[in-house]
């Protein structure tokens, strides 16, 4: 008898699945049912469609041989059953039977299974405010909601817009807005920082200053309590707990729930953070029933909690596995450590494993290293500075998390995925110093800055190396309490020194050593230089000679202030 | 008593040591000697000064704050004292001094040391032929070579050049020669493939095409015999096996040697493949003298043998183990997996870990999955084709190396970082497929091609994927035997089918099912695609309908077939 397997979702796990299932076993009977007409596009693609670098929403859907991924081209190609417009209402799990009911004639029948797999998805989550209804506020979760607003705009109907969240698809359907059509796009974040779920304080800032900088106004801090407007002339502003805000669209993107109801209906186990409950497998509380992608919880490789991780790519994994193990296999999928990346007009930002305070939080004795370096052999033209964090715990040495920001978005990626695929290891500091990544010229320096950024926190961790964030500098310095010893040449400090007078020391590091008794005494003192080595030094020899041990130098220096606060610059110091 | 540290050697390891050890130690006496002036210059970046990507030769010894890296800066900067021109005779170990001679005044003298370390480096091999000492013939080790043939050449002097070797520094030279100066370039490389050390032939073949299609005209399996010329007019030809090629200047990269002459004088053992031995902490066999970079042997992480491997980036590293160990602390250098990469025009390749065929000779039963693939989401407008290959043990299912291709360096490179690092660790297949490596649609698919490849590896060593290598696929199908089935849409395969007719066959995989009457009942075929996934489930749906069992499924497809071989193109096919 050939198995009977029902698929509950046809976008990314659903499909990926089906397809791997009878690939395996041709002769498994395979369905793959949703609700809505499109299935198996590429929903992480919506904001280049709506920004115009897909210019077609067949893109979406479409193979890279350019055949539409319709109901057709699943069973003819891929041998899959498909009902599109179909929702799945209950689960008999005694009777081995999913109740199913057309959407568009409302009929319903009963669908027996061998085994099931719920691929049900994510919903939007909608902010409990009213005018989440009216004309002209959307969600980005399905190719209807991302043709409505590429329509209105393209209508000319959108001056104004406001997105509300500060995530990653909230920070691309910004660059969406403002990039292609110029519309005049406010953020509203209710956090005290950009994507508070992946990112610290300071490689947040520095995406707010990108966005800023090229044109989104970003409001973090700000909670939205109402849309204003109505049904017939749609939406004519959005009310903060701070301002009203004139806009013709509102795009949503607070965040998605794991899909469960079907799931917690049957008496499926939920987790405590809301996603269905599977096994390494991918199997939920009922052995005959597979989960996977974005409704369910998986397991976080570095906090050890289970959470969901509503991301594309994983999905596409999670889904292999599952086809494996129904076509009689034992494929495990063991977690996730969160591995991604957002390009945010030029600048491209990556991140994998703990935030520092995630990692705080978690219990660890979270430390972190910043680094700013080249992102080629410094001397090579196309070079442009990168930005690194990396996070340990201060006991174990063991490597918490990595983010980087920078221009060249390939290159970003490549430093972040060489560490993100060692967190699960519990790759140590020493390992990172060492890890062999590729080097020539035209793509990194000899020692490149994951190396050195594990290099800097090994000097953190053995005490050698007392910094200051970046952050944390500009607050006190602005506080008005300590002063900075710059380490430059005269030529780049001298600006500095122009602009803040009494607060700006330098001594070029080439002269620290014969200048030493101009070093003020026992004053604490901030260092700077460029991006923190000659700074770092500086420090060391300081504390040698034991003129001044109560210097803090400024993780990234120079390089990392100004991502972090352009105003902090001399005008037209670049 | 502060310990004396003598640093033979003031490139990239060299001075490393010396740096780390005074920031731990600043109390150390270090000093650095090197036989040249120039020194801590970045080797690696020669070819870029000689094709113009840098445009002064400063810029290889400067810092990123451009401060020239000479014996003041070391001096002054880094308290380390620098003697240049002075050359290391002997080594007296039991007196713990080492004899080294002023090449200046030819003076020389006793220099007491606690640590010795030898960072000496390897030089050019030099091909037992006549006239490689003729005016017009260099070697590409230092910066007076670097100097010396842009001098040359920028005097108008160079119309044809010929570099012997064709290995990542000639591939780099010729592009150099060509690529700003637009000079007559002829490589010459004596095997049957360009670096055959790191690449298989496949990805060799991609590069010839490359430089080929970019002037340089490539001649493979052919030996240099002779330069001709004399001391007054310099060279004026090479003689090969083969021919005679005119040129005005000869650039010798047929790679380098250890430089061991002082190790071996002074009894350090030396090893089987010829560099200086030393265990993990970098320790000779004499435990007072450390020693790294290009003139030690270190393990190869994947094969188990001793080999140099030298790479500026690895000497950097272990110069900072050294320098760590030196100031009393216990770091460990494990070894290598020969991670790098090579820009070649607008081509860029990396590899890490073994060749297949260097898998074979070392003993495993090493197979390959070849993949074509997007590097970023397909629909995203500055996708480019890449090109990964991975290699495995069949039985163990380790992985065992990875190279790859790409018209976008840094993505390239991110593919083969992210799975090099997890080759000391035994990774096998399943944990590739399982990379949590970073998405986004603009800078990967939602299945990266690296879990792709790992996917396509485990269906080939399943038994479920039966397939040809292109090379093979490209001498079997000019031998005349067999005939390929695309399953490609008739508009694209109809090119090729009117280019080969008799040979090549078309049916639309999307109609595959319904024609299988069409298909040849038991004749060997070679299926394709354009890059492998369509012809893949095809194969499996020859197989299930018992149609077919002796098809081949060419890997990468056409994408692979026309990066292999251009002219197997229908004219005007792109």
């Amino acid at each position: 008898m050939n198995q009977k397997v029902v698929v509950v979702g046809a976008v990314a796990l659903g499909p990926k699945v089906a397809c791997r299932l009878k690939r395996l076993d041709p002769e498994a009977e395979v369905t793959l049912i949703d609700k809505d007409r499109y299935i198996s596009y590429g929903g992480c693609g919506i904001p280049y469609y709506v920004g115009g670098d897909v210019t077609e929403l067949e893109g979406l859907y479409s193979t890279s041989a350019h055949v539409p991924r319709d109901a057709k081209y699943f069973e003819n190609v891929k041998g899959v059953r498909v009902k599109i417009r179909t929702e799945a209402i209950s689960i008999d799990r005694k009777g081995k039977a999913i109740r199913i009911r057309d959407l568009e004639t409302g009929m319903e029948e009963d669908l027996p299974y061998d085994k099931l797999v719920l691929a049900t998805g994510a919903r939007p989550v909608i902010p409990p405010i009213p005018g989440t209804k009216l004309p002209g506020v959307f969600v980005v979760s399905s190719l209807h909601d991302a043709k409505a607003i590429k329509d209105r705009i393209s209508r000319g109907l959108v001056e104004n817009a406001v997105v509300i969240g500060g995530g990653a698809i909230g920070l691309e359907m910004a660059e969406a807005l403002t990039d292609l059509w110029g519309i005049e796009t406010t953020l509203v974040e209710m956090m005290d920082q950009l994507v508070p779920t992946a990112f610290g304080r300071d490689m947040a800032l520095v995406m707010k200053n990108q966005m800023e900088g090229k044109g989104v106004r970003v409001l973090l801090r700000e909670r939205v309590m109402e849309i204003l407007g109505n049904e017939t002339d749609g939406i004519r502003a959005i009310v903060t707990d701070q301002r009203e805000i004139p806009c013709d669209l509102v795009v949503l993107a607070v965040g998605v729930k794991p899909y469960t109801d079907l799931a917690g209906d049957a008496g499926l186990a939920v987790g405590r953070s809301g996603g269905i409950l599977v096994d390494q497998r991918m199997r939920t509380s009922d052995p005959d029933i597979f989960a996977g992608g974005d409704c369910v919880e998986i397991l976080h490789l570095v906090s050890g909690e289970y959470i969901p991780m509503p991301l594309g790519s994983l999905a596409n994994r999670q889904g292999r596995v599952i086809g494996t193990n129904l076509a009689g296999g034992h494929e495990r999928f063991a977690g996730t450590v969160g591995t991604f990346c957002v390009k945010i007009f030029d600048l491209t930002v990556a991140r994998a494993g703990l935030t520092e305070k995630q990692a705080l939080e978690t219990g660890f004795d979270a430390v972190h290293a910043t680094v700013v370096q080249a992102d080629r052999a410094h001397f090579y033209p196309t070079m442009k500075l990168m930005y690194v964090k990396l996070i340990a715990d201060r006991r174990t040495r063991r490597v918490l998390g990595i983010e980087a920001a920078g221009w060249q978005g390939d290159a970003v990626k490549a430093r972040v995925d060489a560490v993100a695929v060692m967190l699960p290891l519990k790759a140590d500091v020493n390992d990172i110093s060492n890890l062999e990544v590729a080097y020539a010229p035209p793509f990194a320096s000899a020692m490149d800055i994951v190396n050195n950024a594990a290099n800097s926190l090994d000097n953190i961790i053995s005490g050698r190396h007392e910094t200051i964030d970046v952050i944390d500098f500009l607050e006190r310095f602005k506080s008005g309490r300590k002063r900075v010893l710059d380490v430059r040449s005269p030529v780049q400090a001298g600006p500095f020194v122009e602009k803040y007078p009494d607060r700006w020391l330098n001594i070029n590091q080439e002269e620290l050593s014969a200048r030493l008794d101009e070093v003020p005494g026992d004053e604490p003192l901030f260092l700077v230089c460029g991006s923190g080595p000659r700074s770092y030094e500086s420090q060391l020899l300081l504390r040698q000679k034991g003129i001044n041990a109560q210097t803090l130098n400024i993780q990234g220096g120079i390089g990392m202030i100004l991502m972090s606060d352009p105003e902090f610059a001399p005008e037209g110091y670049k």
